[in-house]
């Protein structure tokens, strides 16, 4: 089964916006390899514009001229990714990140570039060309380089057919497809992206942005997604991890083998780097903890978004805690027990049990700001644990009924009781 | 802790309406001491307008005289409670139940009478008098009884306080109080009896009433209240059982020792005995067997609505299955797994892990119209159970990563695996 | 016709709330037939709850007692009102305003008393008692007086058409009726009350209060009702002034002979004599005259709010300019013409013609906070007047294609062309 | 001033869609001249898409190559417009409509072609580009020709410019703006526009389409606009006719020289051409003298869409009715008086008083399903009218308080009261 358990590892987005280069990648990838593999991450994924040769920041340039092969393909600048040279498209640097034993994934907007359309470019294996395939006023409203298709207009299975075909042939096994998740009427294109991954013969874990993903298409999303994007863009403001709260009770029921609620990269360490190198997350190390805990908890796929080469010590502990990323692999059926404001300070507690009974997750946020005792009545839950370890401190205790911890703002208490 | 499991009993309203009296109360209560008791059934409930004298069936009757002390407190007719004779309310009743190792629960309206505020009564042990408490235009939509009271009135907290010390005299463990769980601006009237409550020197548990209760009112509702209810009234046809899908899997998760959220009661056997002998719930075998098989998964409380003297082998098998109501006490974090529409059918499918970790209960439904084979991955799950025990068909069997079922129209497979 | 021009008068609200008595009413008839009815005002009326003997404000008292024939029929306080004694209702209030020249009117709740209710009473000429009439939720929110009645139920017929019956024997003329116009589902009472007035013998003009009422609505007003309010209560703030512009023009349109949109009582002068001797109107002069200019343009009825004894030489002025009162009878097809920011002023312009096309009338208001030059290009009206006569200042000069003038914060430029 | 009446001519839209051609502009200018100048009729317009050499009906062609000149200016196609060659636009078409005494129209989409944006085409006397001045994600969703402007932009400014000092030189009289009037935040776009005609050297007037327009930007189109429509495209079914008596009396007031609220072209006599011969107007006569009566009650423009050369004498009578189109030029300050359902038709009443009082224009529609009586009563407009000639018969008859007309289901009674 592809994606069994939370897809983990690293994006470029974070860091380097639609700029990214080869150098880049290999240099994360080194590092993912030497360091953090045997914690279980694995995905070193390219972000947008890759095709794009005179991009600079996490800006577009509209109308700029984007590299496409033959049949409305885009394929990676080699300004950029110097080993795509001679149309070998990302299959040398696939090669590379698989023999570090890492794996190779890739972003795209869906869609047909503007550029096709325009000059009516033909597609591989198909009749039909670009023009009769773009659907004219389908657009992405922050991005410039497509037009959506029409799924009814076979061309635009052609079209994708031989998009995954490629990205097989290249070695591709993370395909982050953008401008689709949150938008109406999305389901047609994302069946045929769906099916041509099926039919390119290699496993590819289909992620889907951006978010928020609507609620009521969970089921769809289950069965014909991996992962999907359970919010926008997410970055290292405090308010946007505390709206994850919510979104993350929400979805928390709809995680499993397979298909996975996603809460987006983690901002830590040195980030925006495209723009210079004083952009260290702005995120205190409490609310790091409480990030990595809601999205450990929640089983939400971790990739990382900084430069993996300037971490520090507290950062690399983040990414490296067994106990931590354990809950990932272990857990189930989580859920917030409850979310209240008590003594001006406002308590969110989550719950997991794990599948073999044998212990159960209980991590207590502080959303308030103050440092505050918060009490859990363990009773309610129906549960008897002797002793309480504290994922983040490691420390043992035993415990009773109730368990009361010393929370700072923005903080967690994470315990893994048995 | 009280309603530490979700309460189980009998309630007058599906047959009797407002017309119920003290022979059929007794009547039932002898039956449940007789054959449910030893199941775990114990709640015997007079449901509404005991303090009416000419009441005949479900409907109100508006500006009729009820029944009242000098102070402003609803007591039981006498020509329809003859116990209650002699100011004795309703401690004989309750006596008589609890005689039998059962407990008595009654219903009231939220507010004060009409005729109290019209005639501008006393209140016990206070300086208000009814008029002074009562809200002129806080008025109940589709009862005429009471007004609403005012909770910034120190009279309303001694009228609250009056009642509870009243029903504590009398022995009454279980208070159903109407016309307040889905009223906005409902929770100053609910922190007066849940005071009241406290203060009153009896265990009595708090059921609010009628729903839909609003999610965003859970954690206040969670603190206040022992149960609460999710539905407006549900009575004996598919369209609503099939809506109590969607409320049960957004209010599972708040269910919890001392607190559950409540599917309300179940119309089996006779019901509406008020109207005549006809009266047979019109919900098929199988849609009883979704019903129960739903509200033990959802871990609601189990309120029978049913004569309990008419009930046949049939009905009978349905609250005194041992595997079923065992989930109400064992299963902890049920939830929706997933609700889709395959091959035409609609399939609902439940999970519920158990404390100890010795097993798991997994719920099949089909809400189509067809019978169906329904399969469910179990691998998604992340467990891997042995053999699967079907409790309505009292059968067991091997299982791998897949299960398939064939499930009739509106039914259910219910099974515990391990 | 009744109400062939917009009615003129006085209500005992603004001054005097819930507690006016007929002392009062008498010196305010007095001192309109001596000064005011020359100029066309007419109308002394009486305002709400004149049957409660003990109110002393504009608040009312919950669960008052109420003086009430037997025939759920509420009379006027003799404490309040002597001349009633003896069961002579308002009859002879009434003919001493009618000595004088002028036109009686009172104020009703909708409805039938809720002590009617509570008591079970009669009512005249019907089968049916007042707790049959009365429906138990449908009530006022704001007082609490009465009961709606249920239009279906043919003791409600009984009940209007006794109540118009003893209106039209005590020489009423004038019956504004509370709580009904802004309401949902208010058509069936309000046909009652039609029907009421059309059988009583006696011609009476029909108010309906409390606005604002909904425009969908106007075509039905306009059959069943000679005037009808579009505005919650007005008070002498300048929001309320302001926030006035906008309902009239919405309703201009829908004015004509015997139907009247109202835009509410004018509170000049000494207001809320009840509360003590110190509350002249808040409008500063600029206001007063735009709101009279205002009123005048959309043709609404004018109802004085002031002590009239109190009245000093401005304020009297304003309520005996011919030439204002004249647009009341001679316009028609009045219009917002437009309204724009311009340079930071905000320019209102209404523009209505005459029905014998011997002039225009054009309003210049000022809505904005500074005195500015506000020009209107009259050619775009497709007129060519010579001259222009200012309402206000009694002073004509000539025109051309474009009129420029100089108008105070809050304030109006009242044109007559011709 | 420029359109001090409402503007009348003909179109090309209704009969030959985007695929209309020099020789069927010519030959309705002919007709025009020779029969409709004489009663107000000058305007000739040709439509949408007359820079697109292959289109062939009403719809459009994605992708398809436009004829445009060095600077993004497209011009007319000339296998359409032969007479376009050598560069001369529309000048030549243009001047022989001028040579008829008559008046020459155009059509254009708001923005900047995609071609343009695509080829980073230059901008007469600008520093910028066309994909500098494109917004990519400001799009019709209907036409796929053009990109909007980015109002912010210098270079926006100066291409509007180029293309108004290119229309003034082609000898354009009046220009429709297409996917303009209906959008939100099109006001920069408007400006930019209107001041492009203010600094072009010549008297054009502004339409702009498609509506509905919003109520609420009613006095800035007042001001930049002379003519706008209040309504999505109008074809020849009684639906969109009776929907058109709710916008015309929301617009009414909005009307006045130099500002006409438009309800788009009149689909009477041969429509639809491009398709074949056989589309002769769907409307009945009835709804056809309804139609023209509600546009010239309202002084809507009038904008003939059948082609010329086709009309019977039915639909010539209806253009040239001297008394009719008098409403046009003589009234104002019209409104609907009422509407309303009287015995089971719909009875909707206009009214209009003439600026020199020497007349009314009542309309009485019917719009309704079955022949009715029905009766308006004159008292309640304040005139006293002695006699009624009727538009549509050229009868005339006495009149007093109260008229009453038997119309025709969808017709209309037409009256000049004096």
């Amino acid at each position: 089964m592809v994606a069994y358990y939370p897809p983990m590892g690293w994006n470029s987005w974070d860091c380097y916006g639609a700029a990214v280069d080869e150098k880049t990648v290999k240099a994360n990838a080194d590092y993912m390899a030497k360091n953090l593999k045997k914690y279980g991450w694995e995905y070193i994924v390219v972000d947008i514009e890759w095709y794009q040769p005179s991009v600079l920041t996490h800006e577009y340039q509209p109308f700029a001229e984007l590299v496409m092969d033959e049949y409305s393909r885009l394929i990676p600048a080699e300004n950029r990714f110097p080993s795509a040279a001679g149309g070998k498209g990302f299959a040398p640097l696939a090669e590379y990140v698989h023999s570090l034993g890492l794996k190779f994934g890739i972003h795209i907007m869906r869609g047909i570039p503007r550029q096709a359309a325009a000059s009516r470019s033909k597609i591989l294996n198909s009749e039909y060309t670009a023009d009769k395939v773009a659907v004219y006023n389908n657009i992405c409203m922050w991005n410039p380089d497509m037009y959506g298709t029409n799924p009814d207009c076979p061309g635009a299975a052609d079209y994708y057919n031989s998009l995954f075909e490629l990205y097989a042939e290249w070695g591709v096994d993370f395909v982050k497809v953008d401008d689709i998740c949150r938008n109406d009427n999305n389901e047609g294109e994302i069946r045929l992206i769906y099916h041509a991954i099926k039919s390119c013969g290699r496993d590819i874990v289909l992620s889907l942005s951006p978010g928020p993903a609507k609620l009521s298409q969970a089921e769809f999303l289950k069965e014909y997604a991996n992962m999907w994007r359970i919010t926008d863009d997410f970055w290292d403001r405090w308010g946007l991890l505390y709206a994850m709260f919510e979104r993350a009770a929400a979805w928390a029921q709809h995680s499993g083998a397979g298909h996975w609620p996603d809460a987006d990269m983690l901002p830590i360490g040195p980030i925006n780097q495209v723009y210079g190198k004083e952009n260290w997350t702005k995120f205190t190390c409490d609310e790091q903890m409480t990030m990595m805990s809601l999205w450990c908890m929640m089983r939400s796929p971790l990739m990382i978004g900084g430069e993996l080469n300037g971490f520090d010590d507290f950062t690399l502990s983040l990414v490296t805690n067994r106990e931590l990323l354990e809950i990932e692999k272990k857990s189930y059926c989580a859920r917030q027990l409850y979310r209240r404001v008590n003594d001006g300070c406002e308590e969110i507690v989550w719950f997991a049990p794990v599948t073999d009974g044998s212990c159960w997750y209980l991590a207590i946020f502080n959303a308030g700001e103050k440092e505050s005792n918060i009490s859990v009545d363990i009773s309610r839950l129906g549960i008897a644990p002797k002793k309480a370890y504290d994922i983040w401190l490691g420390t043992e205790e035993t415990v009773s009924d109730s368990i009361t911890k010393r929370v700072s703002p923005h903080g967690v208490c994470l315990l893994k009781l048995s």
